[in-house]
């Protein structure tokens, strides 16, 4: 049976004029891959509504799991809730569940509860709350899209947090073999290799490196045995002089 | 006039699995940022014909430019070429040109232009070559879409021999000023500020540092003056204490 199958959507201006790295993409990959989820696609978007919208109503409908980061906090351009609902076709506002929570951060009077920090206690309707142990404001579930934070020390934590609700497949393994040689001296033989060995996926991502050319090649499957087979036969071919065919 | 847009395609399952961390989006970014060129979207997808069909035909005709990173090698993994002529209904085949470059690196007899060097120089019929001086093996553009290496070394030499060929528009600058409160406590002020200067464009960027809540505040648009104005206008609520209300 396929493993289950996942988007992931990334939304902020900061990602797309390049002034910050999306780190959160990276995380949440490795952590699907450990529970046999397959990351089938990312998207990155702006904080403009409709972009969002569209976004997510391609990838819920396509995908088991989608899961976004960023625009859910209390200033202006966090507008994602507000977008997810109008994807959903659902109201949205203050929900005193998530209002309770955000009032729990806030007894400091310095911290008041003002009108800013309640954008963060919108919550459209059917939503369930994801809890941030963070920094209180919580994300949601809704459907099948999770809703979470771009602050990567946020987006971790509740990501682990929505890990054992989702329903994983068979966990995928890798092993990794080094040619210390351009990708063209092996690609022949890792073609037909691959062919002969439809249940494992190859993969080869070269490198350069003080101008040498060399390519890491991947191998990935749920049966470890086979992977072993398959790393043996890949160090044979590393090992030899680059053929020359 | 609004400045052109600008769409990034990323292609490989390594960046899917969480084992490589995309860096060419943020490179790429950076610099139609400084040409005035709006990134305006991102799409990760994986070796798959179809998803980059799709992909590719979604993106160039929303966007003035579409750029792509990776697949472009000698294994059987690499698919773009082949993908985007699909993409866009047209033959491909070893062309002439790509083969003679290719052929430059490989008069070492030990690197011989073998069968799967030759998919290199496999390029759709009407695009013209991107330079690649890195490795040979060139990159192409066809109509509006610009078919780059995922290696970063190569990636960055072809954006850099592409970029005089884009059409730029106004520059976008930018100011940032660091805010060290939680957003909470001045959301309600930006949001009225960035009300009263629609000109000007105000994202706030959160962050946690060892438990200390602060937020980055970038201004972007493409007026000095008028941006050297907000700065002075978000320093002097930077500065002050943190507003209850």
């Amino acid at each position: 049976m396929a493993n289950p199958t996942a988007a992931m959507l990334v939304i902020g201006d900061e990602i797309l004029s390049g002034r910050t790295q999306d780190t959160n993409t990276g995380f949440l990959a490795g952590k699907l891959t450990g529970i046999g989820v397959a990351l089938r696609e990312v998207r990155v978007v702006g904080d403009e509504q409709q972009d969002i919208v569209d976004a997510v109503n391609a990838l819920r409908h396509r995908y088991t799991y989608v899961f976004t980061s960023g625009g859910i906090g209390p200033t202006h351009d966090d507008i994602t809730a507000d977008a997810i609902a109008a994807a959903f076709g659902v109201p949205i506002d203050v929900r005193e569940d998530a209002r309770a929570i955000l009032a729990t951060n806030y007894r400091n009077p310095g911290l008041e509860l003002n009108e800013a920090r309640l954008r963060m206690a919108r919550i459209p309707d059917g939503a369930s709350l994801i809890d941030n142990p963070v920094s209180k404001a919580p994300g949601f579930r809704i459907g099948n899209v999770h809703v979470m934070a771009g602050v990567p020390a946020v987006f971790h934590v509740m990501v682990e947090s929505i890990l054992p609700t989702l329903t994983g497949g068979q966990p995928v393994q890798s092993v990794t073999v080094r040619f210390d040689m351009p990708e063209g001296a092996f690609a022949g033989q890792l073609a037909e290799i691959a062919k002969r060995n439809p249940d494992l996926s190859y993969g080869s991502y070269p490198y350069v490196r003080d101008g040498v050319f060399g390519s890491n090649v991947v191998v990935r499957g749920t049966d470890k045995a086979r992977l072993e087979q398959a790393r043996l036969e890949l160090e044979a071919i590393a090992a030899g002089p680059a053929p020359s065919g």
